[in-house]
């Protein structure tokens, strides 16, 4: 079932109006890092709290965390048997440096041609505002057919710091069947896309020591063993000459990749050339059997995130170092879990670490990998909504990236998140002259507006 | 033919006289490094000047570098079959701080027990003294039986750096047999000792490049080439499995220890738990059929003196770094060059460094190997004379460390360097409350006494 002709109508009546409203919302300064935004972070957690009352939302609070406050409003009349959906989005943005590089002010929206440009419009003002005009144009027609509630943060542009803390103290508040998220964007105008897995991550910090100083290389070197060459040994070990790597039983829980998941990743439209291009590699790299799509999104990887041992100012000295140190982590796919990474790579240090050094090995983040299965009632209804407004099926895509609200939701409510969205790759967000593309933005709200529906 | 009992008589008579000049030669603060004391160096150079000119040394002069000056005097009428014999010496010393551990003033040198304490006591004014007044003795009595020049710097203990400049413009100045170079110290007082080796230095920055900004690794890892690992794997390849440099010729002209080395270097003293001891580490490492002491002073090696790549502070960042840097060194034997080393690290990145990244290699300082034959004239000289003083056949060490002026000397003048002295383990060196053991001293200016007749 998709949007009946009066809910769709609403939405195609009220564009200038929704768009005033998002340029009135793209206007609030909300830039969550700075503190001298703090004020104008608080009117766009009030904007948005507006918005959810004049909706008819129940339970409307702007609820306070150790840093900027979360949004919350329900609507849970359509019953028991009907799906809890609930909304997810952020109204803090970026900083806006360099100012200089921006065409017109970031925070007075301005239309120019097919966009609207300002700080915010496609990350993600003009996607909390598609999800609020859709259910605009639902209850102010028909009524809506399924529960819903919405959950609107201001931290997500700084690392959603203390969103773990709500969703776990409010996990009962928040229960729900799946999440729209609609901050994962779409990747061209003509190709709607849903975001179905996300990798996740065990980040670590390895030290390995040898003398207790810095001593001289000439006075000691081949009597006492490196610890900056002890430490790039056992890292560079942790991949074979294949690039796999080689943690003890690292690969037992990689889930395998479908044929139809390959079809999917098959199906999406970047090229190697365009990677290249947009990297400055001279060639790509990875595990040869899988394409370039597939090992970011669906294959585990063992990264070096940052080194440090010894001299490393200008010039020479001939040291040699008390200790190197290197960053590692691990992106995870399902069913690898970060704590199994951690027992691995110990296991593997255990294993290989000389006993001429000594190492420490810390556990500085975690993130489960997430995956939602493409044939779950809430991606056929999302996908079925996209399929009606683009004429087309979806890009299913995964991303290598972690995305905190999902990884959260997952763990304390249960839920799945439904990542979608209208941004688009050439938005420009987190630089200047961020914009949106309206035409692609209005055919958002109607899918969005069908995907209610679609349950 | 050692020494005529007339020239030990002088020195034995005159020592109350030879540890009062050296106090006044310690009571100039010739700190080198701080420009405060310039006035003083200059009057420490001017102190040794007048020392040569009082001994009738010719050609006496303080000579001008871009730093600090080199005291240059000579006595070249023994006759041109008669030998030319160096003495290197530095006037300069090093700072005093951390003053308020000192015992004693720094620069009012003092007498508690067998030793003087003072800076500069040991490194080196006290074997710089111990030269002229072993001269001196010769000088008084029978006369010189070879010609000596004097090449006494101010910049030693900042680097010699404005040395290399000096010796390379006065080569001819400078031609000599030997140089007597008395400022290696002794293993322990009743081990008398001879430094016969220094190792080469060949030292490399090596940067590998990959994409052109930092990346999100979660975004490209696994597609693009990470160059941090990229680093480490082509510096972890430079040592095998048993820790051999496998870069392509590298023991090629490794001179082969000899059977007379091997036993000289099985000699000393040191032991495996000494080295643990000193500088902290599990175990020792290194080449298994090598000692200690000929890995450090008879095998070359390959060091990883820095590294530096993407994040380094503290927490989680979860980067793909642009690019990584490893400051590599190798310590060189006879006969091994820096420019060989350079071509077989650069074939080895050419053979192995993946077409997934770019690299750079800089080479930054170079020093080349130097090794004193024990059977030569020299060495000999030395060793007989520490043996009728000490009753025992000296100890014969390779440091694994350069000396400026021993490089120098051998590049621009051709000649050897006898490295010895009377300076000990213990005195504290470098640090607070230098000291010297004034029994060894005073044997010591016995046995530089007899080396002069030993040719």
């Amino acid at each position: 079932m998709s949007a009946p002709q009066e809910a769709l109508e609403y939405v195609r009546a009220n564009r200038e109006r929704y768009l005033s409203e998002l340029k009135e919302f793209v206007n609030i300064p909300s830039i969550s890092t700075l503190d001298e935004y703090k004020a104008d972070v608080q009117r766009a957690a009030e904007w948005v709290a507006g918005q959810l009352r004049s909706l008819g939302m129940n339970n409307v609070q702007i609820m306070p965390t150790a840093g900027h406050p979360v949004v919350y409003g329900e609507w849970m009349r359509a019953g028991k048997s009907a799906p809890t959906i609930m909304i997810y989005g952020h109204y803090d943005v970026q900083p806006v440096d360099p100012i200089e590089l921006w065409t017109s002010d970031p925070f007075r929206a301005e239309v120019r041609g097919d966009y609207l440009f300002g700080r915010g419009t496609s990350d993600m003002k003009g996607q909390v505002v598609a999800s609020l005009k859709a259910v605009e144009a639902i209850v102010r027609t028909t009524g809506l057919p399924v529960n819903i509630k919405w959950l609107v943060e201001g931290e997500e542009e700084i690392g959603s710091e203390h969103l773990g803390d709500f969703i776990k103290e409010h996990k009962k508040m928040l229960a729900c069947d799946y999440c729209l998220n609609p901050d994962a964007g779409m990747i061209a105008p003509d190709k709607p896309t849903i975001t179905t897995g996300l990798r996740g991550l065990a980040y670590f910090e390895l030290k390995v020591y040898g003398p207790d100083k810095d001593l001289h290389s000439g006075l000691f070197g081949g009597t006492i063993h490196n610890p900056a060459q002890a430490l790039i040994e056992l890292v560079a070990g942790m991949h074979d000459k294949n690039g796999k790597i080689t943690l003890p039983g690292f690969y037992d829980k990689v889930r395998k990749l479908g044929r139809k998941e390959r079809e999917d990743f098959k199906r999406l439209p970047v090229t190697n050339r365009e990677i290249i291009q947009m990297t400055g590699v001279p060639a790509l790299w990875g595990e040869p059997q899988f394409i370039p799509a597939e090992r970011v999104g669906g294959r585990p990887t063992l990264e070096v995130n940052g080194l440090l041992s010894g001299f490393t100012g200008q010039g020479s000295k001939t040291v040699l170092p008390a200790w190197a140190m290197a960053k590692i982590s691990c992106r995870l796919v399902p069913d690898q879990t970060p704590e199994e990474t951690e027992k691995q790579l110990r296991a593997y240090l255990k294993k290989n670490a000389p006993k001429t050094i000594k190492w420490e090995l810390k556990n500085l983040h975690n993130a489960g990998a997430a995956l939602t299965e493409t044939n779950s009632a809430g991606v056929q209804a999302l996908a079925q909504a996209l399929q009606t407004v683009w004429g087309k099926r979806p890009y299913f895509k995964r991303e290598g990236g972690s995305i905190g609200s999902v990884v959260l939701l997952q763990k304390y409510v249960g839920a799945d998140s439904l990542l979608s969205g209208f941004g688009l790759p050439d938005d420009n967000v987190h630089s200047p002259n961020e914009r949106m593309n309206l035409p692609t933005w209005y055919k958002g709200i109607e899918a969005f507006t069908h995907f209610f529906y679609n349950f």
